[in-house]
């Protein structure tokens, strides 16, 4: 039986740095709770004389990746380096060459890594990926363990905490997206090229993998149609927040008999959901599942210590594996292959905000043009605004999504219609 | 290698239909998900004729016990029958026999269950109990896998749905404790002998659980301090609201390096904190640990489903151990045996309501008796009462429990006090 668990790191940035100040700061606690210490060996690094924000014993570091990945000593290749390649061509040397693999690489996994797993499934070596969805939130854990006897409905996750910062902050302080973002990026909750997040990429890749697993499917992230937030103005806010909801970036996968559907977009969302509560950096997955019901999983979803945690919480789960000599216990669970439905065909409840000229029977022509499309209204709201125009907003009752489109379509050439200024999904 | 895992099950209640039900109906998936089916070889029950909730195929029944436990063809017994006695001898003979276990009693747990984790360490053999606490809620393989690299300084729960129950409706409704207690009874979401709920021994025994796990130190129920609900009134209800706060019944375990801190009592919570808009049925667990930051898990506390699927989940895990031949791989993490720290040494804040004479000084005096035990006052507000007495309602800032139980202890001697009609702490 081993006596010890040796592991390799690529990359020691961030996540990198979290977790090895985890092994670092409780390892005597970790060794106890599995039988055994976890030892850093090497860690790869592109520049052996950066600043570090730990502090590593010499001879660990190397800036050859093979030191870490082909050393017959390591058991466990932790690759925290980001991005497709080099990334999942040394995770798959190190399967090859018969390690057990942590990642938190959500663009990898999103992108490539079901080869990974089933690789890692035939080798019978763990492959966990616990950091790449919520930060150090559990949750594919739960997902692919204690709730594996469910029948998965719904999972609708915030798993991108710039955007969730952003909307926070917009609808505490009635602010504009531009000023909140370039706050953001002063605090460092946004980069400089805040592309990624505000346009829902991030949420595209998280909820490809929460679906996979959700729905035991692999889902492509370039086949989840996604939205960001730029669109979301102060004004939807406050209309949102009078309308007793609250707009949220969501990543949704939702689950009937006809297929999934997975998507990416802004929501509004009731302030009663569990989500709604859910506010600044903080991420949340929320689950509807038969016969757990709804469950919620709450944490922070980014950062060097909550990421770390996830790692670290991995390495010891392979750690137990080796030395119970059981290790890919748990392999790829995407055994189905379910089609992914079409945006037109959703049906749920929207948010239109219109702007309309100040003149008699504007709202009698705008209500026939959702009569025309069976689109049918839960609520309206006419504002008179400073300059002689009138700004409509209604709720819809559930509709199918191309009538809905249909139907914004002929409003906005409407000759009362100054614009269709803004709609959104509503989610409950 | 196994190509089938044998369960048998001990209880055909509400929790052992709910996890009948989930491996009829899910078992396809299930054996898809594990790589093999899962069998239900024998269940016992007292009565073999009862009307069921599920249908179980002829020659499963059985009266007698060791019919499950002593099978040698049964490789999982899951115990759902509650209570000490026999569901301890039961199990302990199954890991005699050499089986897995899986337990939903949460009485037998945390008060015997020690033995049984070290049997079963021993025998390289899993013991899993989610299904004692919270209900369908994930969170006691977090915190032994995923969460397992941390620290814990604090786990705070919501972990009985009677009271949480109670007190929402309390909240929301503005209603006395009595008659939310008959309706509750009428509903079914209280026994017509509360007491284990609303005195808060049921919350005992699970913050016994949840500490021992988050502080790897076995704590006794017996020496876990205990209040349940029935003090708080409705005006206590409106007064905290007013302030700002909730009311909800914590299990709350404390670390620092004096010592543990482990406590059941009603507590005032900020709305803002997470646990806070927990509602109804619902129970929450909420973690602060280094590094991974806050986290909390959220879902149905109780009933056949949810805890059905905790004990599916257990099954599920135990089933891959065996296929992946490393059982016995997550044993007893009890390695520690911090202290508990005594009561009267807390520090915190309190809510107090008192009744007094409408005189002159009356507020000079009570504020003087706090002052002369070095507690300082955060607000104070007086209402003057339909009768001519005045209702004072104090938050202090933090200070001993000592100090402020003998400060109440002089103001209920008082002159000017008619009664200290309530007192409660406050939490964040």
């Amino acid at each position: 039986m081993k006596d010890v668990i040796r592991v390799g790191i690529l990359g020691l940035g961030v996540v990198g740095s979290g977790a090895v100040r985890t092994l670092q700061e409780n390892g005597e606690a970790i060794a106890r709770k599995i039988g055994a210490p976890i030892v850093i060996k090497r860690i790869a690094v592109r520049n052996l004389v950066a600043k570090r924000a730990v502090e590593v014993p010499a001879g660990v570091l190397t800036n050859v990746a093979s030191d870490v990945i082909d050393d017959p000593e390591i058991d466990v290749v932790c690759e925290l380096i980001g991005g497709v390649e080099p990334a999942h061509s040394y995770l798959m040397r190190a399967l090859d060459n018969g390690k057990s693999v942590v990642t938190a690489n959500k663009e990898m996994m999103a992108k490539a890594g079901h080869d990974l797993l089933l690789k890692a499934h035939e080798a019978h070596r763990d492959f966990l990926f616990e950091g790449s969805v919520g930060g150090g939130i559990p949750i594919i854990q739960p997902l692919k363990q204690a709730l594996a006897g469910n029948r998965v409905r719904e999972i609708m996750g915030i798993v991108n905490g710039t955007t969730n910062y952003i909307l926070t902050k917009m609808a505490t302080e009635g602010a504009d997206f531009g000023d909140v973002l370039k706050e953001a990026q002063a605090h460092g909750y946004a980069e400089s090229d805040p592309t990624a997040d505000i346009e829902g990429y991030d949420a595209q890749y998280k909820t490809s993998i929460l679906a996979s697993i959700a729905f035991n499917s692999q889902i492509d992230p370039a086949d989840i149609p996604v939205e960001g937030i730029t669109k979301i103005t102060r004004k939807d806010m406050g209309m949102a927040d009078l309308l007793g909801y609250t707009i949220k970036l969501l990543g949704i996968g939702q689950a009937d008999d006809a297929g999934l559907r997975v998507r990416v977009h802004p929501a509004l969302l009731p302030k009663r959901h569990p989500l709604a509560s859910v506010n600044d950096v903080y991420n949340a997955i929320y689950v509807r599942a038969e016969p757990v019901g709804d469950v919620m999983f709450y944490g922070r979803g980014a950062g060097s210590g909550p990421t770390g945690s996830a790692v670290v919480g991995d390495i010891i789960e392979i750690g137990r594996n080796i030395l119970a000599g059981g290790t890919g216990r748990l392999g790829c669970t995407c055994f189905d292959s379910r089609s992914l439905l079409p945006m037109s065909s959703l049906v749920t409840k929207y948010y239109v905000r219109l702007r309309t000229h100040d003149r008699p029977k504007v709202l009698a022509s705008v209500a026939n043009v959702f009569g025309d499309f069976d689109v049918s209204l839960e609520s309206v709201e006419q504002r008179p605004q400073s300059d002689d125009s009138v700004d409509i907003v209604l709720l819809t009752h559930r509709t199918i999504e191309q009538n809905m489109m249909s139907a914004l379509d002929v409003l906005g050439r409407l000759p009362t219609v100054i614009a269709v200024e803004g709609w959104i999904r509503v989610e409950k």
